[in-house]
């Protein structure tokens, strides 16, 4: 008992101290036992070893529910494999907050103040501040969790069934796709992913819905639950998720649509119905869901860099999805909006918003680019693809989408530790992970006077 | 005089009601000037009109110290062509507030207060407040900014002397250079541009020093002319932008020549010694000067993308350098490491930097790559060139920078204008133009409650 015993301590004392910090190594260890799992022959088809740097690139890209892939995920992983990536993408899908308080209860019991305030604010906005609510709350969040996928997986099985797969082979696909959908993973475990179902909204919108409903974010499930359609209920943050949502999903399918409309080798030679249906599917697909209709190499230049501000965007909070979120985009806009106005306060809905949370927003943007700017040199140094192919991978990457060009396939190793690191860091989130690493938080003591530098 | 006691009540009008407006008139004012002067057969080699496109563009790069050229400066333009654009480039780098406050005291003879207050902050930092100071302020500015280049000029024109060239044309071409430099402009006289001098210290030297006190802009200058190099003294303004210079100017030179130290086909055959001083070069050139020794377009993709990034940062505020301003990236990083530590306030040197400083700095880093976005996908659509090609030549447009990889004369005349709004975009000041288009300025009444959405 020895050994268990100081895990716990070393737990508890780190969960005190630093609750970023053990959601950090809690992450870590899931995403190794997975690579773990993903190298033993069990898990490929041809029961032999895979190479480190694919199970690893595989087990994270699960785990960070993104869906880039290295070897095919029908072809080289076998059922258990695929059981495993399935089984990754469902932990991963609950957030590294959650993971990181239910292991800390899990081991230790008890959450420390700064971990529970931490797993309130990753699951809820609405949480009251009494701390004993998190275990409620993890429960609340698993069950809805696991309703919701359930939910697909009963719309989706019957269609694979009439389609005439066998009923054991259809909830399984069935599964997979639900679980795939919902935490925005874009795994398949068709070997030519969604394109024979191009046209078969039986399929297309419970993906679209479910990937939609994941993008949302648990805070805005849980107020959704609580108050239904009443918009005036909701607080600033599910109002602004949910309007930023329809409305980059909008914005995404007409912009998708124009620059592709008549691109013989996407969706120019379809029927105009089609086209709109591939429009919405993209849209709300690059925001972070990672599945694909048409080849994303196919598409024009300029679709591709559209492509690439969505997916720099993605979807809500503490979501499946990725990206820098919704809410960080709409402050920085509204802080804009209010700056060239000439007014004091940043305002939505009739909410000021809190200066602090600007320089948040901010912190995350500049962070986010950063990164990706930093991989993209990187990968520049190891590959001879085009700037725009390197940069819409990197991006895919650290907004865990998984869309892609085929890059990440074609990289040596170096490169494929590179999209690795990036899917990690951006499911974890710049702002934990710069938390996290950080070595201690200063109280201040005084302030200085204020001077302001000119600006721009 | 009644036409003229029209503009004159107009120009009070619009002075009083919105100098940034007024500011903005001015400014294209000029460049109309420019576009008719070069259009005219005087001004071309071969005495026939110039295209309009071309005119334009060119009265732009040099109005804006770009330094981007659709045709040659050297074989195109006449002598009185050349002077035109030197005689641009110096009223441009004058800084388009200092242009609308002389306009407006030359046609009515006084400033509205919040002209006063706006020319004033162009111009300096230490301006006390008595308003009456505009007019030696202008004289100050204007004053120093002769007797820079005049210095310059003489330094350099000895120089061409002992290369071979007569006494007129060195005195000529001396001031040519002097006032390309101390305004960032980047033009050059001579067909093959610096190639010929490109081991020459004494013509390298003074050109990145006039290039480096430009880009430091005005209120710096005038607070190192008042307290020299007594550190203490400076205000914050002038602490970060010259530490800020500095720090950019070695990253730049490490990082440039790092990328390009083996490439033969720019520096890779050089003497070490040769390689550090195009190292320092391009790195001084690169956040505006536009000055270039190696062909840009044989760089590595990696050193165009740091390029990129050193083109967008740019120069000081109010200098004749472009970019979002060293002030803007300062702030940033400062937030950023603020809010990575938990502190409450944004500090440096000693000094709170105000919130709402925070709010223009992001206003201006998005706005900046908003339009630089847009810009690119335009270009995209009409031209069959690289992304990395149309990123780079956007960057340099928006940033008043002028390094080429030749695209701007290659592109139809459509996407000329779209560079050429970018070029006047980007010397306005994306902060000016949005406050000049803004309808009006509200007060605020009343305030809201505060509520924080959860940011990343
Ligand atoms: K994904
Ligand atoms: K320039």
């Amino acid at each position: 008992m020895q050994p268990l015993n100081a895990a716990r301590l070393y737990v508890q004392t780190v969960a005190s101290n630093s609750p970023a910090r053990l959601a950090l190594l809690a992450f870590l260890s899931v995403i190794a036992v997975f690579t773990l799992l993903l190298a033993l022959p069990i898990s490929s088809a041809n029961n032999e070893f895979t190479a480190l740097h694919d199970a690893l690139f595989t087990a994270v890209s699960a785990v960070c529910v993104t869906g880039l892939t290295v070897v095919s995920t029908a072809d080289h992983w076998s059922f258990w494999g695929q059981v495993f990536i399935s089984l990754g993408v469902f932990i991963g899908g609950l957030g590294i907050l959650t993971i990181a308080a239910l292991l800390s209860l899990a081991v230790s019991k008890k959450l420390g103040v700064r971990g529970k305030l931490m797993a309130q604010s990753s699951m809820s906005t609405t949480a009251s501040g009494t701390l004993g609510e998190v275990r409620s709350l993890l429960k609340i969040v698993i069950t809805t969790s696991v309703i919701i996928q359930l939910a697909l997986m009963l719309v989706l099985t019957p269609r694979f069934v009439v389609l005439g797969e066998s009923v054991p082979t259809a909830l399984w696909h069935g599964m997979f796709y639900a679980i795939s959908a919902f935490n925005n993973a874009g795994f398949t475990p068709h070997s030519n992913g969604l394109v024979p179902y191009e046209m078969d909204l039986y399929i297309l919108i419970p993906l679209m819905v479910g990937v939609f409903i994941g993008s949302l974010g648990f805070p805005v499930i849980l107020v959704l639950l609580q108050f239904k359609g009443v918009f005036s209920k909701w607080n600033l943050h599910t109002k602004i998720t949910i309007i930023g949502s329809f409305a980059l999903v909008v914005i995404g399918a007409m912009g998708w649509g124009l620059l592709e409309w008549n691109n013989v080798r996407t969706i120019g030679g379809m029927a105009t119905g089609d086209k709109i249906v591939h429009a919405i599917f993209a849209s709300i697909m690059t925001r972070s869901g990672g599945f694909n209709l048409v080849d994303q190499a196919y598409m024009e230049t300029n679709t591709m860099l559209a492509t690439d501000a969505l997916m720099f965007v993605g979807g809500g909070s503490a979501s499946t999805a990725g990206g820098i979120k919704i809410t960080t985009l709409a402050v920085l806009f509204l802080a804009i909006f209010a700056e060239a106005r000439g007014e004091r306060d940043v305002k939505a809905f009739g909410r000021t918003i809190p200066e602090g949370t600007l320089r948040v927003a901010i912190s995350v943007v500049v962070l986010g680019a950063t990164l990706v700017a930093t991989a993209c040199g990187l990968i520049m140094m190891l590959t001879p693809a085009s700037l725009d192919r390197v940069l819409f991978e990197s991006i895919s990457a650290f907004a865990t989408v998984g869309l892609s060009t085929n890059l990440s396939a074609e990289l040596p190793p170096a490169g494929k530790y590179i999209l690795a690191a990036l899917m990690f860091a951006g499911r974890i989130g710049t702002i934990t992970l710069a938390s996290a690493l950080s070595l201690k938080q200063r109280d201040q003591l005084y302030r200085y006077p204020e001077e302001r530098p000119i600006i721009g």
